[in-house]
């Protein structure tokens, strides 16, 4: 068996024993209500053409949707908008919390500071200085407490109750996957040729929300999630049919570290009902993803932003002949790790 | 008198025996017309703002136009391809010439094997390999000749005149200004609150080309050249009202290095004539501005795309509540150099 067509055989991993949600799906309808709020506050990113990538793969295109250009340099800006700005007065009046050390984080600190809500952030005394840092320049309130993500997840739990601060999680919630489904509307209008859509895949908020747009507007459209093989929670999902507990290891992609959550009401049934296909991408593939638009391009992009050019450039996917479009879903990543990835390929 | 005082007194250098050009400059029918060429080679950038960068200068907003997203890496594409789409069916059979061994080569390269011209390039022997090479990749046959460019200049003209070939200059030809000045009938389209242009200056020609286009349309804009300390080529000619000679200092912006021509026909007039400022920016500057887009937007630029940024944040110019928009020019920069400024903010 070849390896792409033991790659493409994930497409059929789903279960027959998928545990059925309760939970009303989030719809095309709550996309496009989140479209008339979030301008406020997030980016239209570009779609730029890459055509040294499509001769390469012979595809007929391949479009760059610039998420990392957002304010906060990433996607995640979308679905926090669209979270924060449903809230009631009552509820924005008591302010947020979370405790995502990452994008999230970022994203909720600053929609949070631009539209005048509190926001708190826990995180473990084990996250780097710059972060906590990154969390106040954008005008969130970092707590530091414990010594693990699990002590520092007690303490918003706590800080949660003791306060009444409202909780905006980072993928599983309608108002978030119908956030980050706007990118699929903005793509449409950007291009509306796109037949392929290649979208990084952890939590699976990104890429349930790009999903159902797209495919409640273009049905033809083939959706394809890619996950790291250190992390691959949401494919493990979807073969037992509930979220599955796995090891995690280091990656460069760490935006696409952690499960899919014990109690996934949303993104994994629609994941299951929109996504077409799965792809695997090593670190070897993420590797040179980043070196490829760092010396291409011109563009930081962060692991987990690199996979869909990873996806590509592995040979993992057949794309011939068709119009490719990936979000380049971010560009946060500590320096070190990024200066020694693209150091490798230094040419003088 | 303040730093800021002597930089913007600059503004009144221009000599008042400038020697007067015999030829006919380009107008703004000659950038619609760019316009109506050029697409099927040139991409339309991006407009981004910065909200960050308009915070820290107390600007309305600040606008970044990506031209380091074109094909070949910067702007050069769209002088170049109105140029070569210029040539009649005679001139293209013959084939095009230029010893640019930087963004002009490289963009001459690439538009010619576009639209299947032959394109040669004349580089000394001390060019490095890999500027050789992306030469070669791009579809241009380097010709390497000398130890200077001096030498490599003289093969130049010898295979102008033996073999008939057209020669493709960088800046001071009224197709290149032209070219450059669609960049501002984007700008006007993207942001029609524009009020002020900054913008590199070196031989001039994006200079011309951006304020002629945007002076014609919209007079009330204000058009400001950021030269650099290390080779303010244009500035000294403006001085002396004719070019001058200048000594060249290795820079960051080493696409910024250079005469502007001893036989100036265009560009010295046309910036004498539209742009209403100038400011130089170190190489202290320069760097500050390539670590800030990197840092904070994840862009990769090269020095001479990151003097409008620095000249921001080095405080020499004053834009308190005004709608700032600059090109960032290109992105084609030693990766050895660059990874070297990078380093400096290393946060992990």
């Amino acid at each position: 068996m070849s390896r792409s067509t033991s790659i493409r055989s994930i497409s059929s991993i789903t279960s027959e024993t998928m545990t059925k949600t309760n939970h009303v799906l989030p719809t095309i309808a709550d996309v496009w209500a989140a479209a008339d709020k979030i301008y406020s506050v997030v980016s239209e990113t570009p779609l730029v053409e890459s055509p040294a990538v499509a001769k390469l793969v012979n595809a007929e295109s391949v479009g760059l949707k610039l998420e990392l250009l957002q304010p906060t340099g990433s996607f995640k800006v979308r679905g926090a908008t669209n979270t924060i700005l449903s809230l009631s007065d009552e509820e924005r009046a008591r302010g947020v919390i979370t405790f995502s050390t990452g994008n999230h984080g970022r994203a909720v600190s600053y929609v949070a500071n631009q539209v005048g809500v509190k926001a708190v952030v826990c995180l473990s005394k084990r996250v780097p200085a710059y972060r906590v840092e990154a969390i106040k320049a954008l005008g969130g309130t970092p707590v530091v407490h414990g010594n693990s993500q699990d002590e520092a997840e007690d303490r918003y739990r706590e800080l949660k109750e003791e306060q009444g601060l409202v909780p905006v999680v980072p993928f599983d919630d309608p108002r978030v996957v119908a956030g980050q489904g706007t990118i699929s509307l903005e793509i449409l209008s950007q291009n509306p040729d796109v037949d392929t859509l290649l979208v990084p895949l952890s939590g699976g908020g990104l890429l349930a929300g790009m999903a159902m747009a797209i495919k409640s507007l273009k049905p033809s459209v083939r959706v394809v999630g890619i996950s790291i093989v250190r992390s691959p929670a949401m494919l493990e999902s979807l073969k037992i049919g509930r979220p599955a507990d796995i090891e995690e290891k280091d990656t460069l992609a760490d935006s696409l570290l952690g499960g899919i959550g014990r109690e996934n009401h949303y993104t994994l049934e629609l994941v299951r009902r929109y996504v077409d296909e799965h792809i695997l991408v090593d670190e070897e593939d993420i590797e040179k993803g980043m070196q490829y638009l760092f010396h291409n391009h011109g563009l930081v992009a962060e692991g987990a932003a690199s996979v869909g050019i990873a996806a590509l450039l592995s040979g993992k996917i057949e794309v011939k002949g068709r119009n490719v479009v990936m979000p380049l879903t971010g560009r946060n990543v500590s320096m070190a790790t990024y200066l020694s990835v693209i150091q490798k390929g230094v040419d003088v």
